[in-house]
């Protein structure tokens, strides 16, 4: 038996419940795209952002069983929309924005209220590289490009597309696989 | 697109880091037993019982990628061991216990020290239906056949074997599929 | 202005909400006794055991506001039984147990089901000092006088009164502080 | 016996572990101010805004044993600063963010980064009225006045010194009492 030399990188999509009707297509395209760039996603699990990228994901070429996580707040498993492979029901309640960014390996926000701002600010923390998607709405649109504090150089790199967040995220996690690997 | 209309459920195997060796082929035997029989694998993700069963996993005619879970107390993803698919580093310590049984279906456990203890008695407070391996070792030896407290009408499933455990954990599983699917 | 050379010492009273009422005297005993032997107790702030205690802990000659500490599974800090000097709402459901017992500098069980003996494996987990009331009933009898698993060289104190288990308390929190302080 | 009608609300103080020195007096006026207005305060328990909180509290006319609360990190106590009266050691890493903030009655932020910015956008979520100082440093600065999403109809009350914090939070947790109690 071998061991798995590389594993695949998790992406973590961040944002609202319930974004404006244009960022639905972009979160879809994302979970779409990032899985067929060799990413599992991982999403709070809920509607909105979380279940368009899930949506998406779950018709990317490279899909399959087991690509899509959904970490949710409560214990109840069937509170995941319907496209989550795996559902992680933490019983955390907030503190489970803390376990998604944990456990990711970069995270994109697409939009996003006070729950992804502090899910934006906990990647920072926990030194997660962070892709924006700057689509003039919510958290991500708003703090795009811009660092944080100080305790990092990088910044939260802004995509105008989500053809271009998920370039942006595989360098990101490239350039890490690199130097420390998964 | 379609929906998920069924998940793998997610078995959850806890058991000691260091275990006698008489265990380690058993715990392997379940890893592989139970992918083999339809399940996900979810594991502390460390040495040990941890690392035999998804060494077993591994090497099971059903597994495919993604079938491993590991849920780390650290947030050093390179802490697991190198079977597991999908890395959870927790960063939480001890809560990951809780973590790990909260997104279980089933818990199986094969010996064990005061962390399994945990586990099993976590276990039954979240309400999961549990096998008790009992092979002369560690508590899920001594604690196998009973009830933990007056909440539950059930007990720990005492199984003899990997090859039993695996049965009652399809038994357990598929009786609550029949009531309110995963 | 001078710091805090010294700490009260925090003493988790952990035990059953639907104890028989023989433990319920007990109970209130030992939070009365621990609060005059100069302990702060902690308890999961709801009923049964960990009522009793708080009320017996709000009866001490020593008791000052502040001295009793009840950590809520929930967010509503309603819900904390009426004697709750501090009362932390985790929102992290069966998670508050690990919160509960890091915090301790000593676990007295009291009684108890499956939520009792989970605090006691995690106690044991994280290296604290356990005093086992052996009053006959649940898991703090069930397993005082013994040892969980191999990585401590101590065991769980076994008590026959409240009395006796407020001593080793103050025994056990004081060889510690002789080392290391709290 | 006679149980508590009035718990003493909690104020959770959020800031940077290095802020700038101007900082320093005004976390340190308002730990007093807040102390000597009723309130317990809670911080996490190391150094910089929450060290020079916790000092102020020390000194206040109406600090008690106990009014002084830390939540940490890791599981050392002893990493907490010398003016914490009970030390929580959580051992949860970030997660103890979101801990600090469920226990909050009202959340006062001087300075930070994106550690703070994490509490505010999780005090968003939990419903917490929150205060901002708003003294030209830091996130509390830069989002004093705001609202961060639309699920809450007030803002992140600014304030202009420690002693204009001091009020808003007496009277937002007061008009709270009002309605609910603590």
């Amino acid at each position: 038996m071998q061991q798995n030399h590389t594993r695949r990188p998790i992406a973590a999509v961040v944002g609202a419940t319930s974004p404006s009707q244009e960022l639905i297509p972009q979160a879809e395209a994302l979970g779409t795209g990032l899985v067929d760039a060799g990413f599992r996603i991982a999403t709070g699990g809920l509607g909105g952002v979380m279940e368009a990228a899930s949506r998406g994901a779950r018709g990317a070429l490279r899909w399959t069983e087991g690509s899509i996580i959904g970490v949710l707040p409560g214990l109840v498993s069937t509170d995941a929309n319907p496209y989550v492979d795996i559902v992680i029901p933490t019983g955390m309640n907030y503190a489970r924005n803390t376990i998604l960014v944990a456990m990711a390996d970069v995270v994109v926000a697409v939009g996003g209220g006070s729950g992804t701002l502090s899910e934006l600010a906990l990647a920072w923390q926990h030194g997660k590289p962070i892709v924006a998607l700057d689509l003039g709405e919510g958290w991500s649109s708003r703090l795009a490009g811009e660092r944080l504090d100080q305790r990092r150089d990088d910044l939260l790199h802004p995509a105008r597309s989500a053809g271009e967040a998920v370039q942006l995220a595989q360098r990101l996690v490239g350039s890490r696989e690199g130097s420390r690997g998964f």
